[in-house]
């Protein structure tokens, strides 16, 4: 297996609502010389995919009851509440803090919510990008989760296009010989991790280029398969 | 930001009980032509740090009875049952399938405990990188652990050296100039995480190198730091 390499890009611009992110961004990686080659996987944030969706609202940040029904109207079950901070679980069924709205990286007085669908937009990148650039790229729209019982958070896949989210491993054989258990391994969220340790959150990096992955992984997975389904959730 | 850039070290032999794995680790990445510099972290799972430390414990792995009785032993606490599956906090405060004992890649009628100590296990061979190559490295020991809410595996921290835990970004400014609110990134996680995705289950690489990451995660993080107290943690 080979070295993996992760990017940062910069030089992509304040996003504005309606802005078109694959000319953006393949834009911005030629620009600082690594330009996107297929095989690549980009990883966006979150917060540019909201913005250039126009998925912001105006809040008053300082209006708790505002923002709590905010959170309760992106949400459809709220898990536990501690002060302000609410874990729900979203529309999409993501289990998160605040239903992953956020008033950071925000024009005062708005707030990004989720993309209504992160799997279509990584995939309207994906083919902006194939169709305008002639490129081959997978995408992953990434975001900030806490988890239960470790402290810290982490960035893992909202979105996906032409990437496995879970890389099933079972059947295959360790290397003593024997069927290996459990090993499904949510690649997708790995890369959102790994590609995190290179955008920094203050430093306004929103996009990372991943080169190497396994081009075994190269197939449509979608985030709604690291969704656990309720009945199998043991913690919700 | 630079790049960061992830290299799985090949041809680590099968180990046993006592091996010096500082030596075996860096005399593996000499041969492949990317010796360990100053500043990378290394990356090495916990399954060879168990065996050189003797964590191995005989078993039948047919008896259910003593495969539960050993998980019980090594767990403070059962979180939840089902079936064969038992998710168990272990002495360390890791909240983990079956008390992170595995039997996959031990030899036949073996069972590989976690480490006593990882962060211990990291600091050793770190210090023994130090004392005999003279190189100033990080390490990681990583372990693949469930979640809930998400489908899949991921590679996390159970033992750290010379790494933060934790990057805390709080109080520092996002690109608007706004302070950020809750920023604290599990980076020795996404470093696991990050370091799985060239290791593959079954391709016996158990070792990576991270090279490039932020100098200021250049800090005696711990593993525990990543272990959320019970009276924070909002799903224990």
């Amino acid at each position: 297996m080979r070295a993996l390499t992760l990017i940062p890009v910069h030089g992509i611009p304040e996003i504005r609502p309606g802005d078109g992110l694959a000319a953006l961004i393949a834009d911005a990686a030629a620009a600082q010389d690594t330009p996107l080659l297929d095989r690549d996987c980009v990883v966006v944030t979150q917060k540019v995919v909201s913005k250039a969706e126009n998925r912001l609202v105006a809040i008053d940040p300082d209006d708790r009851d505002a923002r709590r029904a905010l959170i309760e109207s992106e949400s459809v079950r709220v898990l536990r509440r501690r002060g302000d901070l609410l874990i729900t679980e979203t529309r999409h069924g993501f289990v998160c803090a605040n239903a992953g709205i956020d008033l950071s990286n925000v024009e005062d007085g708005y707030a990004a919510l989720l993309p209504l669908d992160a799997d279509r937009s990584a995939q309207r990148i994906r083919d902006g990008l194939r169709a305008t650039r002639g490129v081959d790229v997978a995408i992953v729209i990434s975001d900030t989760f806490g988890r239960a019982w470790r402290n810290g958070l982490t960035d893992v896949a909202i979105g996906i296009a032409g990437l496995a989210a879970v890389a099933d491993l079972r059947g295959t054989h360790d290397a003593l010989g024997r069927e290996l258990q459990v090993t499904e391994v949510a690649v997708a969220d790995e890369v959102a991790g790994a590609a995190e340790l290179v955008m920094g959150k203050a430093a306004a990096v929103p996009v990372a280029i991943v080169r190497g992955l396994d081009p075994t992984w190269s197939r449509d997975g979608r985030a709604r398969d690291l969704v656990r389904a309720p009945a199998d959730d043991l913690f919700r």
